[in-house]
Parts: C-alpha cells; structure tokens; sequence
C-alpha cells in the first residue's frame, strides 16, 4: 500500500469516539447514564429555530452555491451581535462564516502558518487545536497554566515564549478543558505583548455565551484602535443554539484576514451550509432571551455541581467556569484515561480525561456540566462516593 | 500587521466570485444573462429533496453532533449505489461523506501528503486542486493533457513522472474544465502504473452522473482485488441533487484511508452538516428516474451545444463532455481572461476562462453548458457570432 502522511499516521485516532464507545459498554446498573463527554446542551434547540432550519432548508433560495465568506444576513446579523456585546463597531465584512469553530481555527492558522512555522497554545489545551497544527507540521510551544493560577496563562512564560517568528498564540476563554475565564485586563496585557512582537493572538470564545448573567464584555479587545492588526476571534453557534449539527461557526477579523481566510475556505469547502446561516441569522436577535435564560440555567447547573463537589472527599472541583469544570481524581498514580473508562462503564459517568488535554493532565477529568440538568448533576454526588476502581 | 502565511499571501483571489462580477456588470443589451460559469444545473432540486431536507433540518435528531465519518443512513445507501455503479462490492465502512468535493479532495491529499511531497495533476486541472496543493505547501507536477489527444492525459507522460515518492496522481474524470471522459482501459493502465510507484490514484468523479445513457461502469478499478491499496475516489452530491449549498460530498476509499482521513475530518470540522446527509440518503435510491431524465437532458444540451458551434467561424468546440466543454476563442493573441471579462460585460455569456486552469490554456474557455436549456444555449450563435472585442 502507498504511504499516509505520518503527521497524519501518527494522530491518535479522534478522542470522542472511544468515550462514547465506553459510554455505550455501560449496563444501566447505577442508573440512566451522565453524559458529561462532548459539549452538547442538554437541552433541545428552541423550537423556532428547527422550524426556521427546516424552512431554509427546504427553500430553493438556498440550494445553490453562496459566497464563500457566508450569507450576507447572517454577516450582518453577527457584525451586531458582536458590536454589542463587545462595545465595538464591528462590520460584516469583518465576519467570515465557517462550518463550525473547528474550521474557523483551521482556517485561520492555514492563512497564518504553514509547516516549520512555530504557534504557542496553552497547556492544557483544546485537542482539536493541537492535533490541527500537528497534522500541519506547524510547532507548538505550550504556555503553563497552573491550577494553583485558576489555570490563567501564565503572563511571564508568555512573554518570554513569544519569540521572533511566533505566528500566532492561541486562546481558549472560557477555557476548554478547565473552565477557566481568562479576565480582560489580562487578556488585554497579552494581546500587548503579542502586538509588541507581531504575533497574531487567536481567541477562541466558543463558550462565551455561558458566562455568568452581568459580566460585561468578555475583553475590550475588539473596540481598541487597530485591533485588526493584531486579532483575531473565533466563535461557534453550536452550543448557544444547540445545533453542533448543522455545522456553524464564525471568526471576527479585519478584512485583510478575512481575504486570506477566503482563499482557504475556497479550497477547503467552498462554503459553509447556507440553509442553516439563514436560520442562526432569525435566531441571533429573535432568541436572545431563550439564551440569556439557558445562561441562567447553566449558572443554576455550576452552582448545583458545586455543591455536590464539595460534598465528596477525594474528588477535588479545581476550575470551574461557563460550560466545563476540570476535576482531579481521588487515584493520583493512575491516568485519567483509565479512571474515565472505568467511570463511564462502571458508574455511568461519561467524561473526558485530562490526558487528551495535554502534558501533566493526568490527574484531572473535564466534566461537561452545562451538558446535564440539576437533578441529574445531583445524582453524581452518589455515583462518585460509590465508585472504586476494580483492584484499588 | 504580523505577516500571513507566505502560501496563502501568494494565492490569487478565488476566481468564480470575480466572474460573477463581470456577470453583474452586464447591461442586459443582448438579453438575458447567459450563465455558463460555475457548475450549476439549471433546473431546481426535485420537490420531494426539498421537502427531505426541509424535514431532517427541522428536526432534533440531526442537531447533536454526528459521526465523523458521515451518518450511517448516507454511507450505507451510497455504498449500494457505488457497488451497483461499479459492479463492485463496497461496503458502508468504504465510505467517508465530506462537505463537498472540495473537502474530500483536501482531506484526502492531507491524509496522503505533506509539506515538500509531490502530487501529479493533469494540465489543465481543476484550479481549486492546484491551489489546495499551493497552500499546503505539496508540490505539483503537471502532467500534459493535448487537445489533439482530445485532452486525456499522457500515459507516458504519467510513466515517465511516476518517480519514487510521489504520493498521488490527482484525476478528475469526466474533467473538469474540458469535458474529457477518461476511457476505462486509460484509467486501467493508469492505476497499474500508479500501483507499481506506489503511488495513490485519486479520481474526482464529481460529474459522473452526467455521463451518457448506457455508458455502463465509468472504470473497472472498484471492482478489482485490491483497489482499496491504491485508489480513493472523490464524487459530490452538489450537481446530480442540485444542492451544492448543502455541501455535501463523498470518498470512496479502503478502511485504512478512511479511518486516516477521519482524523483529518475531525481537525478541518468534526462532521459534515447531519441532516442533508439524511435526505441525501432517502433520495439517491429514490430519485434514480429523476437524475436520469436528468442525464438525457443534459445529453440533448450538449447536442445543441454541438449544433451551435459547428455554425460558428473562428469559435471552436475542442472538446466536450458530460457537463463541460472546452471551446477554443478566436482571438489566439489575446488571453482567454480578457475575452471572458468582455464576452460577460458585452454579450451577457458568462464562462471561466482557461487561464484559470492550467499553463497554455489562454485560447480556451470552459462553458458550463449544462447549466442552460437548450432554447438558451441555441441562443449562443447569435451571442457568440456578432461578438467582438472591442478595438480589435
């Protein structure tokens, strides 16, 4: 047989897969399964938005070829959204629609960095990201970030990891896997010290919405002089809309990015599905107070895993943020990976390990809280103080 | 500003939303516009397709996330008809769905090759191919194809490129841009050639439906022992369905492949869109009478096509096919782009031009003539006859 790429031979296969395959081998025994794996809301889509889908997707007007950069309403629709929640004058040509968060970061590195090029992430960090740049031949640098610092970036690696050449530094707020909301006076220290070095820093707030009711803009980034010259921010309307299967994200760029983004979404899909654009671009005005009270309920959700945390002994709640909470395990000599195997088919408590998550990782399992609703998150509290591993 | 990648930098604006460009900067003067630019055909989506897509968009089922190798509904129906197609036995495993052609081919080159690696292309090839190669950093190597050999490739020309480590052939048959169908003994030959380098065959088979009544299987290589060591097969559902805007494609490739390019579908966008996937799958068995009425339509088109060029002096159909023809211009000084732009602005014929496509390819334009009704395409002979670039 003809070779494979080996960046490509050498990924592990994708993480999910294998822990819902665990999922699947649980018997019921301890009760309905906890799903706290891939961050899907547990509840449905709104019920105007599958009737606004469904219209879309059935009209004509849609099946043909779109703009690469996205339909112009929901460009638009965005560019508001964005503006407002940011305190910025964003333009719709300032938004390029993707097909998931996924691409927008695909996207955006390949316009960025190609192979031997060097792009810092933080560690832990987002799997797809790494595997991304991996896959690439692009170098990765972690940047520590400590549980004993609520896992920020640590501002000092930072600065001395950004090195001439660095292309990019990429962020995960709220964090994925820890949870963690990186604050926007640090956040604001960072993107100095990415300009100073004329590194482009990636945000990824494909969880922003999750944040607590109040807290303002996430960062004032996006309404500084010239931001466009130094960032550039990713989104997903997956988890805000709970469609992750209708394929839907978008990056905030200036134009020039979006030219260069352009030419690889050309080549990469020519455009994202556009049916579903005009149904997320009804939704984004129309459904802002459905989602302003799945915010509230997800806080409900946070508070509820709290307490339930702080009940257990050996079980330790060490980050907790919009959508996940980063656990460290009662078996500190054991990988994560083989404690969240065995709590999936033994307890019926699906999550990820924190090995898929980096360097050091072991200790720590990514729940998905905002994935399970209260009374469900309750019912942890027995499933954890009554899990042992086999031969322990 | 930090710097983009070099590769992406260098890349010429996507072509097709330039031409359009030009199509909008027609005055209507000779009447309606006369588009034969991107492959699109004509007529609309079947009603019931609509009304297929419309209800698994509008519905919960297909708003999580999906597998990443595509839904199992899809896979399993488009591998009863590749086998039925092909007199072959593949199975559901065989099949990885895409979002469109455009990513199965990257996916796929990504699973294939890396940065410094080479891949074959014919010349002219399909820009979007070239470019992928282009941004990835692969090199290409163009294998001449002559219009004197009606623009198949050069088995010799093959042999003689076919060097230790190249990683892939790239085909695409029927072609795209000249229209030439690849007989199955050239295909047979190729991939035994292909086999001996260890070298992958890729054929993007995107406009095989459009291949004339009775024209039996496109090739044989599906149906020999073996195939899944050394080709992989690229097809779309955009043009046969009439829904590119729902992105949708497929490979056809040996398990080891797939299982490579999942990893590679989970970096570029987790999963393609879920619930055009599920009513792809209810209309490839039930719409078969439709896509056939469908095929002869065509036929009749590119019949008048025929008609309208052999009236014509200085105009010269070089070659044609299944949904494109190659047409040589009369102006042999003057490059193809140029008399693209004036033959949209002036006469309202919207076509891409062969500069596009490859080196050498100044004195040709690629029509789309399937895109129009015979009625319209009878109307080329006085658009095309009383055509001239001004100041000529």
């Amino acid at each position: 047989m003809p070779r494979f790429n080996p960046l490509i031979a050498r990924l592990s296969p994708p993480p999910v897969p294998s822990v819902l395959a665990w999922a699947k081998a649980y018997d019921g025994a301890r009760g309905p399964l906890i799903d706290l794996s891939q961050a899907v809301p547990g509840y449905p889509p709104h019920p105007e938005m599958l009737k606004w889908l469904g219209e879309a997707a059935a009209s004509p007007a849609y099946a043909g070829y779109g703009a690469i950069e996205g339909e112009q309403v929901l460009r638009a629709a965005y560019a508001t959204h964005v503006s407002s929640l940011y305190n910025a004058s964003i333009n719709a040509r300032n938004i390029h629609i993707t097909s998931g968060c996924n691409q927008a970061f695909i996207s955006t590195v390949i316009a960025i960095a190609g192979a031997g090029d060097t792009v810092l992430m933080t560690n832990p960090f987002y799997f797809n990201q790494e595997t991304t740049l991996a896959m690439l031949g692009i170098g990765v640098e972690l940047v520590p970030c400590d549980a004993s610092d609520g896992f920020l970036p640590d501002i000092d690696a930072i600065a001395s990891s950004l090195k001439p050449g660095v292309r990019a530094l990429a962020l995960v707020t709220p964090n994925n896997p820890t949870g963690s909301v990186y604050p926007p006076a640090l956040l604001r220290r960072i993107y100095d010290l990415c300009r100073a070095n004329k590194t482009w820093l990636i945000l990824d707030e494909t969880y922003r919405d999750f944040l607590g009711e109040g807290s303002g803009a996430p960062h004032d980034l996006l309404a500084l002089e010239g931001w466009q010259d130094g960032l550039i921010c990713l989104y997903s309307f997956s988890k805000s809309f709970c469609i992750p299967g209708h394929r839907l994200g978008a990056i905030t760029a200036g134009l020039a990015v979006v030219r260069q983004v352009a030419k690889v979404m050309d080549n990469l899909q020519i455009c994202a599905p556009r049916s579903a654009q005009a149904a997320v671009a009804r939704a984004l005005p129309a459904l802002d107070d459905w989602r302003a009270s799945n915010r509230a309920e997800i806080g409900r959700r946070a508070e509820a895993l709290r307490q339930v945390m702080s009940k257990l002994t050996g079980w330790k709640l060490q980050a907790i943020g919009a959508y996940f909470a980063y656990i460290r395990h009662p078996y500190p000599d054991i990988s994560s990976e083989f404690v969240a195997e065995k709590l999936a088919k033994i307890a019926g408590v699906v999550c990820l390990p924190g090995d898929y998550f980096g360097e050091g990782q072991e200790g720590y399992l990514r729940f998905a809280f905002a994935n399970a609703d209260v009374p469900t998150i309750l019912k942890l509290e027995e499933r954890l103080s009554t899990f042992h591993l086999p031969g322990i």
